[in-house]
């Protein structure tokens, strides 16, 4: 039987390039290892993997009865819901420490650095084994996606190493140019439902009880969005109610401005104000030099809850 | 302010030596750190660190407001009481993911294999850094400790190879004599109280809401434990009742025989019978080939109480 590898929900570029790197390192030390995804790509991740020409993996969202290797998660909010029922043999991640358990001694790498594919470079180095050339360059833009070329405040020396010897595995000369490209098809927000843009980066997390939803959408220039920001608004609003959510915020982050503009939809907008010393009007707010999610809002947002 | 690294509450050679180890790593990478212990020093660990000439960490008990690294354990109920107040920085282990969480990216390298000083030996490769021949020889004896000189169920060929370069390292020739000298060491009960005994490598779980505290004693002949069995009996009785434990199991291991003896304080005995298929008498049940806490005896009984 396959072990099956995968990200979290509503899958980034960091969580599907991981997805597919690990399982051709794990095949390549004898493992029987396929990679999945528990959903559908984003445009972004399409133009990634089709510029790479490395086929897409499925979607699979039931786990139960299954070996499971997990990526760039370790928060069950996050994880499929029968991840219960499968047989978890290790975690490659670089986020906060979730509340995942195992009965079973497992394989975690787990860095503080800016992608999972960061990690994983450094597993192929340690094991000794070559990093194909379409590899190279998927884990590469996962590690651009990720640290937002190099801007985001996640972004470390490790993960500009290992992308300037991915790059050259890769063949990529430009990498700059490689990174902007992603983005301008990350930015594009025409004919795509609202929902979809809310959902496409968009994780739940549990703070304090409270189940808290957080998206972020990163454009190369905020005004890209100004057509849909009344839709947006009102859908998180829609969001947070269906799912009994007490907020959900969704980061309209600008990668050249470097700061993101929050919308929030909350039973408690103090807690932004708690958590970052600005004060929202008409339920959005700007915050300077905020990029990073994972290292700026979710530890903000975690301390204010509590 | 200097970073602190710690294994385990009743600390086991690895957990002393993992944190002896990390630390030594950590400072030639450029950290402030100091090893530090949760409780005394075992026979068997005061035996490795005299034999090396290694100092022993100073026992520290309350954490809150440090920065923190873990080893050898991810389970809160091993780790010290106001860990919810310190920033951990990492965690190095080779146990099942415990319930261990954090607000902030870190640093795990938790992998399955017999001892964290397997890990910290590819720690010390990875960075290329060369390990000291003092800190080798404390590092190979936790392994042959957690490893039960590569008995145990647990032990890899990671193990096997980490110790090779270990002993080399350390100038040890004989390495199943040095074993064998620790284990004689750790089998020798003349002159200890007996609930010193029962807690020498002794542990909580959580296993479905009900506390379950399970004891090791590793000897080279059970025979030895022949004068103090009826006491050790005796002792795990009160140590359920103290705890409001639901059940106390003590496995007096017999490293030549390959097998356990479990000495049961339990609400409900079926669980032994349920975990191992082997049904007790008078409390007490032999178990051929379980010599593995972590790998044969928590897997099960965390079955038997799902
Ligand atoms: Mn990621
Ligand atoms: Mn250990």
């Amino acid at each position: 039987m396959s072990t099956l590898v995968f990200g979290h929900k509503n899958p980034d570029t960091d969580s599907v390039c991981a997805a597919i790197a690990l399982a051709d390192l794990k095949k390549k030390l004898g493992e029987t290892i396929t990679p999945a995804i528990q959903g559908e790509l984003t445009p972004e991740s399409k133009f990634v993997l089709e510029k790479f020409k490395v086929a897409a993996p499925a979607v699979v969202t039931s786990f139960a009865g299954k070996d499971v290797y997990l990526v760039d998660h370790s928060d069950l909010a996050q994880s499929p819901d029968d991840l219960g029922e499968a047989n978890i043999l290790g975690i490659v991640d670089h986020h906060k420490l979730g509340d995942v358990t195992t009965s079973q001694p497992l394989e975690c790498w787990i860095w503080p650095v800016g992608c999972t594919c960061t990690v994983i470079k450094s597993m192929y180095d340690f094991n000794k084994i070559e990093i194909p050339k379409d590899i190279a360059g998927i884990m590469l833009c996962a590690i651009l996606s990720d640290t937002v070329i190099f801007k985001s405040a996640t972004c470390t020396d490790a993960d500009k190493k290992a992308c300037e010897a991915l790059a050259k595995a890769a063949g990529i000369t430009d990498t700059q140019a490689l990174g902007m490209d992603m983005f301008k098809v990350k930015s594009a927000v025409d004919g795509t439902p609202v929902r979809e843009l809310v959902l496409r980066d968009y994780k739940d997390f549990n703070m304090n009880g409270k189940k808290v939803g957080i998206g972020q959408l990163e454009v190369v220039d905020l005004s890209i969005l100004d057509k849909v920001k009344a839709d947006l608004e009102k859908d998180i609003i829609a969001l947070k109610k269906e799912g009994g959510r007490h907020s959900v915020f969704l980061l309209l982050t600008d990668i050249i401005k470097e700061g993101s503009e929050v919308l929030i939809a909350s039973d408690d907008e103090s807690v932004i104000e708690k958590a970052f010393g600005a004060t929202p009007k008409n339920s959005k707010v700007w915050l300077d030099g905020v990029m990073s999610r994972k290292k700026q809002v979710v530890p903000n947002l975690e301390k204010a809850f509590a």
